[in-house]
């Protein structure tokens, strides 16, 4: 199907766009009331998630509401820990759970590298009702976490401030944690190669605690890995996303990928300069300037809009969208981005 | 009083000395059982804070037992909102939570800078009874949070992941944000200033969540208040830790301070570079490398060491010591550290 907008796609391939795209992470969500609605007629966020039509839903919505110029599939990274046997559940107001965790060799033999196909065919299906859906007005994105961030989740059992229980493992047991990464990263491949399949334009992979491993250890047990994914998938652009990892711009370089994103602490200059055009850059507003009056928000996305200047670039947040954040401000910012080259 | 061992003063001075000094953050508390003990017979963490000669004990056990070149003040930097009149409660094994937060202009004429000796008389008479009880043995170190760090916990209420509405308030309030910088900073000297003439030995300021700013923030919000405070301190030396500001290392080269903190993401090399001989740099190992075994800890301190090479140093973690880090293993890099020198 020819897509009425590509604009994001020929962005991340490198190609004249007559405008810098614009989407935002966490745009289908908590910030609509037209989600919170269908939210709450149901039992939690994972029913939401694997009710195929309900997902395809909430993923449209922001395209019809806020005009952005992708859809990205609304569903969660952990549904591939989940599908390898290892089940979570996500609490209200605190976030997910896992009540078993990997420690030991023997907890791994109780995972596998499951038949994706089957286990996840309710984000395949949700996918396929929201290509339909969408018609070729935009663009849909998929994506998976990276295996550190899905290892994290996998070891430590809920968020945390340090994933010392994450890390721990890391330094106590590197094979283990390295046999983990393997059947994670496997799982993974397969996982995008089905959303692929299944009508995904783009994916992103989303390693949201590279952060906090310094350098060294974020080469061994993270980069590594997401680059056996980005060679693993050559059929659409890939977009890599390492929250936090600052330290390792200069090695995302040698990455198979398109599109490198940045979060708000990092220097668009600097990137600039480590990525030359080779990439093309997503980011990165500091998503509470979306709390600012309309005037600052319109400024600082002009004034990031200038950093980036004529370099290859996808307009976002650096970081997801906050629950709280009122739709119109979101409306701002993304009206800011197209109107920028019309005013510069 | 003389020190019989001032090896930390020295290194902070850029003096010459006959082997690197080390201490830990958070080397006084959970990981010591002879810590645990008292805390448990206690009805609280805040009773802790506030009871000086227990206070003094704890501040002492680790000299005692570790062996460190520098003890550091049992309190809690949640101490200065305290004393301003927002009083905060310590949760177990949740945090800080304050019942009430500033929001809007009149919840800032219900706080005041107050009379510091006396709100906060209990951590001088600690103090003082830990550099009579110490006997000179080891320098005590002083300290407070950077202004930003206090703002964020009198704004938000408690620890968070993005500290979004403390951002927000700088966003939508800049004047209000100011005018509680300001307040917080006023105290904070006074305060360090009260700890110094009661006999600390060097203060150091720890900005624990600079690295959720972005840079432009982080030179308006918190910096300049720090900067602020290193002016109005001469009489010991000033440590400036701000943990994830990496974007802001180069800015820190100004500030009239002897000590920067490195957290364990940011590179050696480069802090060198940026700094040169004009401070000592303090950190940086990674605290989850003390889950490793003797040996893994004592190659990766000799790897740090190696990599501050001869430059101006104080051994200490990239951040403060996890509760369940075994304290043989703290040992273990103590120790590793005292024999640098002799094998290298």
């Amino acid at each position: 199907m020819n897509l009425s907008n590509d604009l994001i796609i020929k962005a991340a391939k490198g190609q004249k766009v007559e405008r810098t795209p614009v989407w935002l992470m966490r745009q289908a969500g908590r910030i609509l009331p037209e989600y919170r609605k269908i939210r709450n007629s149901l039992s939690g966020f994972k029913e939401l998630v694997e009710t195929p039509h309900l997902a395809a839903e909430v993923t449209i919505q922001p395209v019809d509401i806020l005009d952005v110029d992708a859809a990205i599939i609304f569903s969660d990274i952990l549904v591939v820990p989940d599908a390898m046997g290892l089940s979570y559940e996500m609490i209200e107001k605190k976030g997910p759970l896992f009540r078993n965790t990997i420690q030991k060799e023997k907890d791994l033999n109780s995972i596998k590298i499951p038949d994706i196909e089957d286990n996840l065919s309710y984000v395949f299906d949700a996918i396929k009702i929201t290509k339909k859906e969408l018609n070729g007005r935009v663009p849909l994105i998929g994506f998976a976490g990276a295996p550190w961030t899905i290892f994290s989740y996998m070891t430590e059992g809920q968020g945390s401030k340090t994933f010392s229980k994450a890390k721990k493992l890391l330094y106590q047991n590197p094979k283990l944690s390295h046999d983990l990464l393997n059947k994670i990263t496997e799982t993974t491949i397969l996982y995008l190669k089905c959303q692929i399949k299944s009508g995904v334009d783009m994916v992103q992979i989303f390693d949201s605690w590279a952060g906090i491993l310094n350098k060294e250890q974020y080469l061994e047990f993270g980069m590594k890995y997401v680059k056996r994914i980005c060679n693993a998938i050559d059929e659409v652009p890939i977009t890599v996303f390492s929250k936090g990892a600052y330290f390792a711009l200069s090695d995302m370089a040698n990455l198979n990928c398109n599109t490198i994103g940045l979060d708000w602490n990092m220097d668009i200059e600097n990137a600039k300069n480590i990525f030359g055009n080779t990439k093309t850059l997503q980011g990165n507003l500091d998503p509470c300037a979306l709390y600012s009056d309309f005037k600052t928000i319109e400024d600082k996305t002009n004034l990031m809009l200038n950093k980036f200047g004529n370099s290859r670039h996808i307009a976002n947040l650096g970081h997801g969208l906050y629950p709280d954040i009122n739709p119109d401000n979101v409306k701002c910012f993304i009206n800011a981005v197209k109107a920028y080259h019309k005013n510069n």
